[in-house]
């Protein structure tokens, strides 16, 4: 969900006329086109893992793999001042330069630059497309080696954990042993749960924002409706769509618009669009979108499409569902974190409710249990989910405290060297 | 959204296999054909009010129009005991009796009968299908005498007022110059107080359960992605889908899995399902119903187009949409109350998010500043919206004590001569 917060998005205008698809249907295939490029010969830095097998959690393995990533800052001569950034549902690596799918600036320069609460002239940082992903990372829309063509359903399904472990190749290619941080919201926040559970040893500082242990009944119920809309689009084709020259249009839009509803508070909803009527005086009696919201929307959907392989947005999904950190620790999420060195630092937003504020104190209070160093911060915003991509000043000196002080004791220099 | 409580509906099988749109796509077509054969003449009585226009909020009016209803109890001597009961988004007329269609029995048995809260040994019950529905009363599926075939698109663009001005056209036919009651859940409740606020004499005492005096930015937005998931389905043909014997199963299904969730709570959710699986012990790693609750999504969504037009869906979420009783009098909810006589009882749910406390708060300070007779309950359940469907005792006794103190100030006798 990166990047696409209400509170710098435009209403755009809508076209006119009575009911019709004709705003959820427009093309940008410029886009498209360019997204396409960038699956197997991405615009950034990219890691190629041939012949190296990557064992994966569905018994599965991947012989050759890639990890498409960027780096901002410089790595010091300890290799000790190294931040990962883990990106959520729709991110990906550009975090802090421009996407060269839709030209638009990072989704967290934001966060992360020189002088910023991730400061760039002090920390290394690393942000990596995920495994499954579809901006230069091996995912469904990557090419098969074995076919040729794209990989579409033969891809396996992914978890969570087989991010982590494509990116901690990844970590090792850079010869770094320890991370000095990883941080992330949402499903980034997963990832860095996932990552100090399985590689505590390899995280000095852990930030879970906007997280949770695992995913809700409520969560697996809206991913399962983006799911299905998109399955249910012909254009679809079984997701060999590609082999037609085809793309579900129709049917991603309506999932991201689903989506979109959860990433926002609705305080948020009424304080931005209320019942405001987008470029018309009155109601006009048909389907067209009168409401703001509704234009909002339907825009929300059809800039997803040029942006986001469908296929992509099945398995990263799924492998969100299938996360339950708990479950993979004989049911006991204190077990996860045993004996972890790792300092911690939990970030919720009160107007939250994709992962509320009791699902990070579950992780505060595992954490707690196995005497970690924890510390928790529930934020207040009315932003809703979103809260983690926008300007939440608290937010900015949190992250900037947390790691201020964790880099006093690892150690770093105030500046790189 | 009647009669699919979570409480008592069981999570069907799911049938094998890997990512696959078959559950949804299951066709069940003796109830389609059932359906289809309701829409003009319904197993219910039928009021046709021929030549005998319906001005509508729109501009346009139906020179024609029929009402679909059943009723229950028997009318007293001085037509004095009559209660209306209205029906949420997606419910009908069959409230206590088996609905012809679904083969089911009414949606509020456990609330309307002999000895019930809504006594019909008692009280006259009258339940109406609204206009703008499917099972009887004039809407997009019935036939435009015009041309022979359904209205479809060519169906003007209804109001909640627009159903209740239909209601009192009823009202009328049966000689019936003051209801004792009106009574209704969700978009039921927005009639209810529309009644109120047009016919303020015509009603003795309003019922407004689980209901709000406007349809917020975020439920606009939730039927938005819903209508959207209808058009974007290629069967849907522009609405026009009755003319090629299709049916848009696949999008229309998607809106309701995607309303769904938002009928429930999280709670209840968890509590139901969790994070269960569906008949396998082990994740499945592909894209099948691995999960209860997306099994009981895909079978809501599955049996829901059995039974609805899928036109009639998007022009009813569109008069829900539209619902604003306080722009109709100049922005000041009082002030569609002002002179009331009306007795009202006003009900909520704590953990209705769909239409929360606070709106019902809203109300029932616009009738506070008209110094209304009004009395509100707040009723502590987990259930969600759809709490007003299913067995919770506290409601039942909030109906029966409100409808008895009313009923004894109204001179009614304790039974019906």
């Amino acid at each position: 969900m990166s990047g696409s917060g209400i509170v710098d998005h435009p209403v755009p205008a809508e076209s006119t006329g009575g009911p019709s698809n004709d705003v959820v249907m427009e093309h940008a295939l410029e886009r498209s086109l360019a997204a396409s490029r960038e699956v197997d010969e991405p615009s950034s830095l990219v890691a190629r893992f041939a012949d190296q097998p990557l064992q994966l959690d569905c018994g599965q393995s991947l012989d050759s793999f890639q990890v498409a990533y960027c780096t901002y800052g410089t790595l010091n001569a300890e290799r000790s001042n190294a931040i990962l950034v883990c990106h959520a549902l729709t991110g990906d690596q550009y975090v802090a330069s421009r996407n060269p799918v839709t030209g638009k600036p990072g989704w967290w320069e934001i966060m992360i630059g020189p002088g910023k609460p991730i400061d760039t002239d002090r920390y290394f940082v690393i942000s990596v497309n995920i495994l499954g992903g579809c901006l230069g990372s091996t995912g469904p829309a990557s090419t098969n080696p074995a076919t040729g063509k794209p990989w579409g359903l033969e891809f396996p399904v992914i978890t969570i954990g087989d991010m982590v472990k494509a990116q901690a190749r990844l970590v090792d290619h850079l010869g770094i042993d320890q991370l000095f941080a990883v941080i992330g919201g949402s499903m980034g926040g997963m990832q860095v749960l996932e990552w100090a559970a399985r590689y505590g040893n390899r995280v000095f500082a852990a930030m879970p924002i906007a997280s949770a242990p695992r995913h809700s009944a409520q969560n697996i119920a809206f991913h399962e409706v983006g799911r299905q809309a998109v399955m249910a689009d012909p254009d679809w084709l079984g997701g060999s769509y590609f082999e037609y020259d085809k793309v579900p249009r129709r049917g991603l839009a309506v999932a991201r618009m689903a989506a979109h509803i959860t990433y926002l508070s609705e305080d948020a909803l009424e304080r931005k669009f209320g019942r405001n009527l987008q470029n018309r005086a009155a109601k006009t009696f048909s389907f067209s979108a009168d409401f703001q919201v509704e234009s909002y929307l339907r825009h929300q959907g059809s800039t997803f499409v040029d942006r986001f392989d469908a296929n992509s947005y099945l398995y990263i999904t799924r492998a969100m569902d299938y996360f339950d950190l708990a479950a993979d620790s004989d049911g006991k999420l204190a077990k996860a974190f045993e004996g972890t060195q790792t300092r911690f630092c939990v970030v919720s937003f009160t107007s939250d409710w994709l992962y509320p504020t009791r699902e990070s104190r579950e992780i505060v209070q595992a954490l707690n249990a196995v005497a970690a160093n924890v510390s928790f911060v529930e934020i207040e915003s009315d932003k809703g989910h979103d809260a983690f991509l926008l300007d939440e000043p608290e937010l900015f000196a949190t992250v900037r405290g947390f790691l201020g002080a964790a880099a006093k004791k690892r150690g770093l220099a105030t500046a790189a060297p």
